[in-house]
């Protein structure tokens, strides 16, 4: 058993862009040599978040869609009053998607489905870069 | 330390069906003859996820009818132009409650509470052959 | 490579309560002597969840308050009608965070950005002691 860090660094386009990091993780759990076990996804920061989705253009807008009608950008927001930084919407919407995501691998490949992709979410309202930790845990 | 794969198969009745998976998850994590640890239960594929809940006939209506106030079946979906699966509404309710769940176990017991189980969520359209992953590491 | 167990007990004030529970978890991280792994926060109980956000008194009304949206409480829940504890919606919103979160330490250091907070959310009507276990993995 061991564990092996790895780090994806990605630069998003700003609010409701989703970022495919399925390919650098797959790369990260190969590299580190290890058969079996499991991947933590987790990104630092309260504005972005990590899931699972069918990586394609539509889902890619109706994800951030869905997201603006639990926490519209347009209504009032405490943490606005208080700090006057335009995001209130996006703290709340990335708290409930949530930083991280485990998965498992089985002879070096993630267990995911076909049509599931790992994405980063930026819910921030301007390009920001991003650090997704990836801590890899196995045998 | 070690890494054990068991597999749980469920047969899913379509749409808004949640099915309890406890009992198969904490039969696995004692055949797994492992005493301390943490087991993450993934679900492959991206119209279905995974969460606890207290399993009883009234949650089981409320859990998906506030999903469909979330994501309602009747609007339109970018997904649907593209692909006309009819499941856009599927995909967007399932990468927010999210595939993936961990949940530790103490001398072979998962600390789950008595009125906490252990749930797939159904979103697709139809009956659907569902692969839940339970990827157990501990000693 | 070795588990280690961490319990931290907190008493929520009631429903919409978010408590910080980052300096106990970074805290049990340390006394575990583990210098890089992960560590699973897992709530047992089936009407509060964890989750991370910047932890200041604008979004700690400004995350329930985007709950109240999905799941008022003032509608008709199938599970009062059976129950008549008045806590329908504490379920639903808690199965919709979720009950566990997976973040990675390195050198003995979680990895959360300045502004990330790991909170525990009350979603309970009345207030409870609520136990977070803390799985700690690594070597």
């Amino acid at each position: 058993m061991a564990v092996v860090t790895k780090t994806v660094q990605v630069r998003s386009k700003g609010q409701d862009d989703m970022i495919d990091i399925t390919e650098q993780t797959s790369r990260a759990v190969k590299e580190s040599k290890l058969r079996d076990g499991i991947v933590t996804v987790f990104v630092s920061g309260s504005t972005a978040a990590v899931t699972t989705i069918e990586y394609e253009p539509g889902l890619k807008q109706d994800f951030p869609k869905m997201l603006s009608r639990i926490a519209p950008g347009e209504i009032e927001y405490e943490h606005q009053k208080m700090w006057h930084d335009g995001n209130g919407h996006s703290h709340v919407r990335a708290s409930l998607v949530g930083p991280s995501l485990t998965i498992p691998f089985k002879e070096g490949d993630l267990v995911l489905g076909t049509w599931q992709q790992i994405v980063l979410v930026e819910m921030d309202t301007r390009q920001r870069d991003r650090k997704v930790i990836l801590q890899i845990i196995g045998e």
